[in-house]
């Protein structure tokens, strides 16, 4: 049998793993996909550096624009833009199909991907682009195909959501928590990409392109990170049954006009912890599908690390490589629905507001009238005081555009009998 | 674009829905298929009966073999081994592709499709078989295909998870339990499929052989049922911070001889709350996979039900659709690896043992006696007294073989100080 030449691109702690499965699985993949899977080259941008035991060091090169015009099957674990991009396209126009993790590039410039994979009829898959080895992209691309997704909920990013399980579980302050996760190697030096909620925003276009076929980017995506979760909002979600987490949304909707739109956002949120995301603890990864007929499902795993991730590569190798084997590709790019992305104004969503207010009568009243005025209906309503004694409002709403919430709590600001507006928090996962 | 012909066998409570979503989303299928599925027909057994509305009454037909002829599609959901098995292979026969929710037949003569499927050069796929709407089956057999899985435990019965969750939320016994899940439609007038475990161990079957890469049918899975689970079980459970579950186990081990072997079974067993699996509720289906690289990874959602049933065929009827227009087929049946299922006796095991037990000294020493003449290690031991005042004893084992567990709990009961064996439940998901 033919072997189909398989050329790795990038030997860190993911190419590195994938590199050892190729020589330890051989057997395994070679049934699987109906040939031997042959490592023809990895390219490397030094060589001469240790990448451990188990690895083929005379399959280095640094040339790695000749290596793709070799292979049949090319792994792109590069990350970011450049190189990446051209020799991904470079890979195309010589008839390999690619199989890459690269997040950033695909949320950044997919669809020039997805084209060039079209237009040279071979195959672009990316399971590991987004929670790591969670079978994800695959069930979304062609398991649910015959259904109609409403809403996607994902925990996509394990660092920031292993600083908010420590801030919960302990108590402790962001900067503390994030000092803690590096130390622990959950988090960067810099955790600015991670904690900025960059990373999860990336994956969010992916998983929106998905779920609702249409071409969603980086920069549809509304964006906040978790540096402004204080251990006060913790403990204000810990007191409704809730817990912090930094959620990807993807959401059907409609607009102004009554038209079918999406909602694509990143951003901090109170999730009641019953809910199926809300046991998801430390760095793990979940991500949560509600689908017209299928109801509600959940996907868990670990979202990051050398094995799973190579994991989630290997996958696709064997399934771009079977179809050398025997012929077909898979599902290419959908994007046949163009749904309009939603601005953050317009997206419908729930507030958690705790204001500091004047300890004397009329206070709520006034305050429920700033909300009703801008047509903000109020579910729930506590006065307390709060550890130093002061009097503290919390307000969780109904649902209503994000444009009308923010001036809400704009207007609240200037209220006399508003000290400060303490915390503001989504609130998500419940019912509307 | 030429159509893709799709022929319905059954429509009862799953095909009434596929032929609706057939009609309603025929768009969104067309644009994700590559061509418009046309329905060309229905088989049922009588005419004339109500199907509901939204199903083109001049599709039916009694004639299934005929019907079968003239399709590229055949989507089969009339369950039970005749006549769906012979209407398959004719189907295949006549180059049709198969999309099949029917698990009894998989896991009685899965096998006999499979060869008959790649001998005529179509598809099999039947992902609604096992955990209704959760894409499981494709991450399987196509996502994880890089990976080695190690072990599989799945909640995929519903009726006994919400026989068995009743029974843990209100004390209540295992007959009362049954007969309000029978009042609230989660189990049938006749629960034996379900309460005995047969449907659990199809659907075990299945992913078995999927997971291991070897043929594994209902006679090779070990079988127990929950009509045994008493209340008694459930609090003793609840005492170790334990939920009773019925799991479907797929598991990679090691023979007496040291030969790689796989154990597939059904049973109750003692699992902690705090696992993935530990916070099912209701009639829920999860399935948790443990894979060398991937690591823990878990799948959530409805078991059953016609609108989840139907996603997940519509899933398929899209993929084998495509292939249809586009070329290509699915993975086919992956039996390479050919591993020995192994017999309950040689499973690696643990128990947790009620003992009623004579009040007087000497006793811990007695029993500790029998499970170390069996070479069984024992891991904890309590001693206390129940409701009534009697002594009891709880021994929680270590690993060992299902022979050395069972041969030590038939010797505890001839032991004159052992009044009784309370209760005997296996224990898994911890570490062992």
């Amino acid at each position: 049998m033919e072997p189909v030449k398989v050329a790795l691109l990038g030997c860190g702690v993911v190419g590195a793993e994938v590199a050892r499965l190729l020589t330890t699985q051989a057997d395994d993949f070679a049934a699987r996909v109906g040939a031997p899977l042959e490592l023809v080259g990895i390219a490397v941008r030094r060589l001469g550096r240790d990448r451990g035991a188990g690895i083929d060091t005379s399959l280095f090169t640094t040339d790695a624009e000749e290596l793709v015009t070799r292979a049949d099957v090319v792994i792109e674990v590069i990350g970011g833009i450049e190189p990446a991009r051209s020799l991904i396209l470079r890979a195309f126009e010589h008839g390999a199909s690619v199989v890459t993790a690269n997040k950033a590039l695909l949320a950044a410039d997919g669809p020039t991907l997805y084209e060039a994979a079209a237009k040279n009829s071979v195959d672009l898959y990316y399971e590991a682009s987004v929670a790591g080895a969670i079978p994800l992209l695959r069930p979304l691309r062609e398991s649910l195909v015959g259904d109609r997704v409403t809403r996607v909920l994902g925990i996509v990013n394990g660092t920031t959501n292993y600083v908010l399980d420590q801030m919960h579980t302990t108590g402790m302050g962001f900067a503390e928590a994030v000092e803690q996760a590096q130390a622990l190697g959950y988090a960067e030096a810099d955790p600015t990409a991670d904690v900025e909620g960059f990373d999860a925003a990336a994956k969010a276009a992916i998983l929106a392109s998905l779920a609702f076929h249409t071409r969603v980017s980086l920069d549809d995506v509304h964006r906040e990170g978790i540096t402004e979760v204080s251990a006060a909002d913790v403990r204000a979600a810990e007191l409704q049954g809730c817990v912090v987490k930094l959620l990807a949304i993807c959401e059907r909707g409609t607009d102004a006009e009554g038209n079918e739109a999406v909602s694509v956002r990143v951003h901090p949120a109170m999730l009641p912890r019953e809910h199926q995301l809300g046991g998801v603890r430390g760095a793990f990864n979940a991500v949560y599908v509600e689908a017209e007929a299928a109801g509600e499902l959940m996907f868990y795993g670990p979202g990051a690390g050398g094995r799973p991730t190579a994991s989630a590569v290997m996958g696709d190798v064997v399934a771009v490589a079977r179809h050398k084997v025997v012929g077909g590709r898979g599902p290419g790019e959908s994007a046949y629905a163009q749904l309009a992305v939603q601005p953050m104004s317009e997206t419908v969503t729930r507030y958690h507001v705790r204001l500091d207010v004047a300890d004397k009568p009329g206070v709520l009243a006034q305050v429920a009238g700033v909300f009703a005025a801008h047509g903000v209906s109020i579910e729930a309503v506590q006065q307390r005081h709060d550890d130093s004694g002061r009097a503290v409002l919390v307000v969780v709403t109904h649902s209503a555009t994000d444009a009308a919430l923010s001036t809400t709590v704009d207007e609240l600001e200037r209220l006399d009998i508003v000290d400060s507006v303490a915390g503001v928090l989504r609130v998500e996962g419940g019912d509307a």
